[in-house]
């Protein structure tokens, strides 16, 4: 399979934050920004693959700043790294100024696991990504630390074999 | 401030998946069960502190079930740990076998942190927590070790100053 | 068929008043509730008798508390008795007092009745139910006369025949 | 205050049955329909009386019909009786056959009561009513009969002081 | 086939705007209106042909009056031309006064254009209309010249074929 | 004021056809879409202004592909000409091949114009746009033209009087 980019998969969505998003204080809630970037990354992973795609995990999400009722919220996905079936995808989030949209803010950043799948829910291979910019490089180096981390948590890989993410608390070996 | 249980905080959500809650293969999205979580730990928080809360984070969600359309799905969250002004809330997810409601499958579990805030959105503090039963205080001890991890993630925390977490990767010790 | 309790039927649904759930006074709307009564009834009603329902009937429903919007708002369903084809469910409706948690008011009550029907729609035998708490057994004898009563409002059977409902309006006899 | 008709406060409603207005039958869900009055009766009775209006109750309302996704469903609600503050409001819901629009069926029935309030929420007078056509004055007529057995089952009447009512189960008298 | 009236096609939606139909003066959203009176539109397209039926233009549509949330808006929509297999269709828009109901205002007026299809969407013939009265006489006159400027504005007729509409450039001729 | 081009103000909205959002042929609705081009049309008139925007008007907007349920709906808006205090907006609509998300086809095109208003919804003057490729200079010319009918068509300008669109019917001149 023809290793992809990327830009191939960049999916930008653009919300406004109505009443019926907000909580008590009149700001986006956490769970509707969650379902939002869940989607941001769905076309994301499909527009790589070509393919139905099923959530498999959402890494941890923290969220930082309070987004007003009214603001315009721009979600930009890309896939960061392609294993066998499953693909990682970055969500970064930004708020516009209400009375500056040329000053964005970033508000949030997630990073969801998407795996291809049949029409009967097999995972099926996926092509391999070729990442171009130096942040998408990075992205795609962490993205085997990260993965190492989720298979430990979920009992599916012991600490001692996830030699990369071991090295982050061991650095001075 | 008078410590409360975790039983103090459950809440209970039931919901039937609709049409509009499923992907192309008829089931469940993942982001509408991210944010159907997020509100019952947000009840759970919030019947705990009797407060306005805020979702500062959500922990590693994985989605190894998939859940077919017109499913009934219930959602129990319970306040695992509180600290100064946030609280960190399981989330365990149940659904039914339609022809047999007696038989219920877990589909999901989350963990989500809920800070206190006042109308102003400042953090408030929140009474403390005792855990009653086994498994409430399994996860009690195991708040500390996640938050230790988050902060690390975050980068407010170094490795080495996770005492808890660094026992995990160096069990020999 | 085994007879099954009440307790086995409870359906639990924890919903907050949105903004696009009140009318002008920012109260929650009575259809709206109607809507979720109906969800919680149904949930019980198919817990009951493992089969797909519909819904036969609501009773009177009266809307006695204003239910200001951001509240949090506990459904309790539960099958208060069974006839051969359908099921009469009763729906308790809880506010909580959004500074004390604790302090629950009880805001509504309703009794819906629900038909088991196979996937073409034709009514199918439901299990007999065992009432076991005082407010259960109360609620189980009612329903006869509540069904005359429906029965004769809709001209289905005579007044006369109606010998438990004769009797509320004929105590000295 | 000058009396009003029932035509000056009918209120048409049309629906299209969408697929996450169904259950799985796909047919209308109860609890939707019953939203659906609501909000057809509440526009009624403001257009009766001007004012904020509240439901206060339903009366029994059937299930006869199963209405099927994509039906056209038109609901026509009309003041059928006017008391101090309250409205009862009788709403009509027609299906329409697909293939032949002309071709109507009746698929429900109801009867919700309404509170006209002020800004505060306090009960105010609304104008009486004058019925018209026969069907208008049955229903006016029968206004009456359903306020006691109302006032009855809310234990706010004793049954032997609702004249009306008692007539219906003693006719021999 | 035989002629139907534009009252034959009447359909009247009434809708009350809800928080999250409003923009941030708190007053209806352009885009829900449109959407509001397509469904208007189909459902009189529908009543006319008794057929499936799939938009097919929406006009010119000048938004002049806000409309404040909470406001009773009223959707009359009415088949004004058939031609072989598609209809105009004119909605007109009202809100009434929220403290009196009797004052209605216009608020806007669309023409959308609809197709009648089978059930593998190809095109198929509809009933001629009669109009009845003088509106419904000067709507089917115009209708002529509102289908040449949109064939000629898409590029499916030249300017000079367009008589009727080229007199309203040339009226000295 | 200083100039901004139609870059500055494109907006970029993704959908996915849900099941609530298809007519009874599975196919995206007309209104539905009318609506999401509303509000990417709405965002790229206030990032043009940095102003509150209210929709003003929609020109003739045909309908000549049906959007499958399940498909990737991208819009592109972009500001395509600015007057003093209105603003004409540009919306192109393409949907992706499920089986090939590289392959992109147009499926509608729609002009859709807004004013800037203040907090009080009195309009006020917006930057002039300065256009950059062939097509926008293509339809910042044609601005004008499609200005001058919707003032005819309104009543609000004199056939005669317009100049440029004069010109359209008479080419020969």
């Amino acid at each position: 399979m023809k290793a992809r980019t990327p830009k191939d998969s960049l999916a930008i969505l653009t919300e406004i934050v109505l009443p019926n998003d907000t909580n008590n204080l009149n700001n986006l809630m956490g769970g509707r920004l969650l379902h939002w970037m869940d989607i941001a990354c769905a076309i994301a992973a499909h527009r790589h693959c070509k393919r139905i795609v099923v959530t498999a995990s959402v890494n941890n999400v923290s969220f930082n700043h309070a987004i007003p009722q009214g603001s315009i919220v721009t979600l930009e996905a890309k896939v960061s790294r392609a294993f066998s079936s499953s693909m990682e995808v970055f969500c970064d989030v930004f708020v516009e100024d209400n009375n500056d949209p040329d000053k964005k803010t970033k508000a949030n950043e997630a990073i969801y696991t998407f795996v291809a799948v049949d029409q009967l829910g097999n995972p099926i291979q996926v092509p391999p990504l070729s990442p171009e910019t130096e942040i998408e490089k990075d992205r795609f180096d962490g993205a085997l630390r990260r993965r190492q981390l989720s298979l430990i948590l979920s009992g599916k890989m012991k600490p001692e074999d996830a030699t990369e993410l071991k090295a982050l608390f061991l650095p001075e070996e």
